[in-house]
């Protein structure tokens, strides 16, 4: 197949606090929700959050049984970061923003720090060489 | 944050398998594996199947428990496909490929095939208006 563009849907439990988690948390710009729908725009990523009732009628559609707790980490969304400074200041304001978060730490010879959103879906920041590189940021 | 770049990662339990269902059922180009990871560059998304032991190992990082078992439809990938034409054709190729497929059909004003992988992650291959005026493909 040959998709025009692609598109990352995960259920939540409350658009609102979703919406400010994003926002305040992980310093993202969610849309104003679209009925049960709040869409993130990232590089390389078209991010929909849907309440989950309404994820649940896509299930549906696709003969699938009923959703199971959500956040169980069945996917990472990792984030290249462009420096340490900026892994920390976003693991400090997703903390404070009511995610639960790990690190940062070294790991494998990246910066990375882990934040679950109030869902618990998990997002790897990473710092290393290559996003730094990657960027342009001079450390 | 202002990522770099975004990755979206996905627990596979065969690279092997999980390879010649990307290629044979998706018609995708999936690369060599890298150790314990297969990558898949599409429109707007990096994929990375990971083997689910080396998965395992970012959860734990983490702070996470076990992994649930694989696809739940804890995520849906959603595909923006030009014509109906390739809607159906991918879904036939992907069930003989060892997909499990609902539809197509058609919902809310689109032609829609869900397509389980071998480890049941869930693809929505979604037709309409707006993907076929984005494509610029004429019906």
């Amino acid at each position: 197949m040959n998709p025009v563009t692609t598109v990352l849907s995960l259920p939540v439990a409350d658009l609102d606090r979703s919406t400010r988690f994003y926002r305040d948390g992980l310093g993202l710009t969610p849309s104003d929700p679209d009925g049960s729908v709040v869409a993130i725009e990232l590089p390389n990523l078209s991010l929909f959050l849907i309440r989950q009732d309404e994820y649940q009628t896509y299930l549906d559609r696709a003969g699938m049984p009923e959703l199971a707790p959500i956040g169980s980490g069945a996917c990472i969304l990792s984030a290249a970061i462009a420096t340490r400074d900026e892994v920390e200041q976003v693991a400090s304001r997703a903390s404070s923003a009511g995610g639960t978060v790990e690190g940062p730490a070294e790991h494998d010879g990246s910066f990375t720090a882990y934040v679950r959103d109030p869902d618990g879906h998990l997002w790897e920041l990473v710092h290393n060489d290559r996003t730094a590189d990657a960027s342009g940021a001079a450390e």
